[in-house]
């Protein structure tokens, strides 16, 4: 299915990827009140589960109500590509870790893997677009590569349109193939050598941070080059001042993005087109979420954020955004990690709605 | 086991209690090094599981150094009991309730249950002392009243020391056992209607906060009610000076604390005098671990803090005693529902320390 796509022509990707956009419908925020009564009638204090409410609630209007709510089983992708703008100087980890770390995932070591398996995720690496040649067969990997890489953002765009729409609808398939295999609950993290700088470009592009405000250690860079990294950002910026200003939030993903940014962005929209509940990563997800909400306003209403990164500008996005993650446990890995942990707070959350008594079954006083 | 207890007098039980408390080693924090260093060489920038390396470090040093590090199989105890000062006014739900919940527990409808069957915990309901007779036979319900609820701490002490050292070593007796039937892992919750007043005594009495700062509106008091909640707060520290003034751990828990309370305490020191870690839920059974804390101080490394509730000190006392809790949730309902959605969140911590590979085993570069 996915290979069929590589013939296609822009005017057809575009058109291809329209179409699935248009088949997203709004999460039914009608059904909000009626979770929110079924919640307040179960045999705990009003409100007293706090986020597990708001999430269970979440999860019935993502579901249009229907019962049991679940998120199991749940699938979780972690999509590897590689980044030209590593040239700068902008990581504290050479590119060939990319690849070195996507054996590892496919080994079964990585941190994504240990917690996956603790948490309940099955788990899929996806190869969208790291330096070098394919890895051999994996059961764990999926071979997709658009690019050996993206282009150096600081003197243009990232990728052609062509390739981002790829990437996106790259992302859609594994989503509705996860759906039809019966998966409940998605989550997508990333692996890319250098990939907080093109997030960081696209939170400046998207949600006016200036380049400083938006650079962080990444994996381990020292705190004096973070100057030089925003500077960066500020060169990408300015290379690619039209594609940001076109409005189009296509342009500027392909300009500023990553492969793995864009696959995960279409990870997103396709849980949304398949009916699935989300949940987002960390500081790279959060740029991919903010490509997939501009491409489709109607996505926000599947993704459930699970927790703040401790790459520093993540906090003010998310506030930003308005988003309060569910955890907030001082990670900085990717991968997915964050997404992964916060599985079962979202598996709690059904089991309140579908497992409590309610006052009068119980027989319990409503004023407790 | 615990039924034997009954006969004993003071002298006798004040005996048997001291020599559990000389069995408890502390946690060696020698080993913390060594956990770190293994945790620095897995495949994961530096430090980037935030939290979750914490944790593992902890279980880690409670385990003694042998791995594979486990909070599996994991045992909740919920510990239900009265309280005197409800005829204080000090409650918004009736004492009734107390005895309504733990039938809730018992058939399967509460928070905690639909909690713990999601995390993977298995349960227990513990009655120390619900007003009424007994209740049924159920294979999740251990009777072990000590009283019929506790006297009004607004007039005197809550409890004798007799009944204080029962609900102790009833506790170290439950975590004795779950250690014996190859428990890992323990967590303690609490129903008592009106148990958040003497919490807040206790926090008044040990960690110098005012009534004012200490109370909150519990299951749902009105917010005009807290400056009378307060009032009674300052009666009970004024009618048990002298036991509070004595600098006895256990006058102070007598007089101003809860069977449940109690119990609860005895659970954390039998969780470190069987060197299991022990997760620590919201504003009850903070005021549990101070008792245990105070009664033997080597109990605070087995201690994981799980969540900080949105009962309103809580925050304040958990920076007081410099604990970070895992989790915040803004989940206030007690019956140890915080801890319980925090076992995951442990269980990912022993997974990343167990399963995750080295850089060397990997070939994946240091620097990453």
């Amino acid at each position: 299915m996915l290979s069929a796509l590589k013939p296609l022509k822009l005017g057809q990707l575009s058109e291809l990827f329209q179409q699935k956009l248009a088949d997203i419908k709004p999460v039914d925020d009608k059904l909000r009140p009626v979770a929110q009564a079924h919640l307040d009638n179960l045999t705990k204090p009003l409100g007293s589960l706090g986020r597990l409410e708001d999430t269970a609630a979440r999860l019935f209007c993502i579901a249009g109500g229907k019962l049991p709510l679940a998120v199991d089983k749940a699938m979780m992708f972690t999509i590897a590509a590689d980044h030209g703008v590593v040239a700068e100087g902008v990581s504290s980890a050479k590119q060939e870790v990319t690849r070195q770390m996507l054996q590892n995932f496919l080994a079964g070591g990585a941190g994504i893997n240990a917690l996956c398996k603790s948490a309940g995720w099955d788990f899929l690496a996806v190869d969208a677009g790291v330096a070098g040649p394919e890895l051999p067969h994996s059961p764990a990997l999926i071979s997709a590569k658009i690019a050996l890489g993206t282009q150096n953002i600081a003197y243009g765009p990232a990728m052609s349109k062509e390739q981002t729409l790829m990437a996106l609808l790259l992302g859609l398939d594994l989503a509705l193939l996860a759906a039809k295999r019966g998966y409940r609950c998605l989550g997508a993290g990333e692996m890319g050598i250098g990939n907080t700088t093109p997030s960081s470009a696209l939170f400046c592009a998207w949600l006016g941070f200036t380049p400083i405000e938006s650079v962080g250690v990444g994996a381990g860079l020292p705190q004096e080059a973070l100057a030089h990294k925003a500077q960066v950002v500020a060169k990408a910026l300015s290379a690619n001042k039209s594609s940001i200003d076109s409005g189009d939030a296509l342009d500027a993903l392909a300009a500023l993005g990553g492969l793995e940014i864009a696959v995960m962005a279409g990870i997103m929209l396709g849980a949304a087109q398949s009916g699935l509940p989300m949940l987002i990563d960390g500081f790279i997800a959060t740029a991919a979420y903010l490509a997939a909400s501009r491409l489709c306003p109607a996505v926000d209403g599947y993704c459930i954020f699970a927790h703040c990164s401790a790459e520093s500008a993540h906090k003010a996005v998310l506030e930003k955004l308005g988003k309060t993650a569910l955890l907030d446990l001082g990670m900085r890995l990717g991968e997915g990690t964050g997404a992964a942990v916060a599985l079962p707070m979202a598996r709690a959350a059904a089991a309140v709605y579908n497992d409590m008594a309610s006052f009068a079954g119980a027989g319990v006083n409503h004023n407790v």
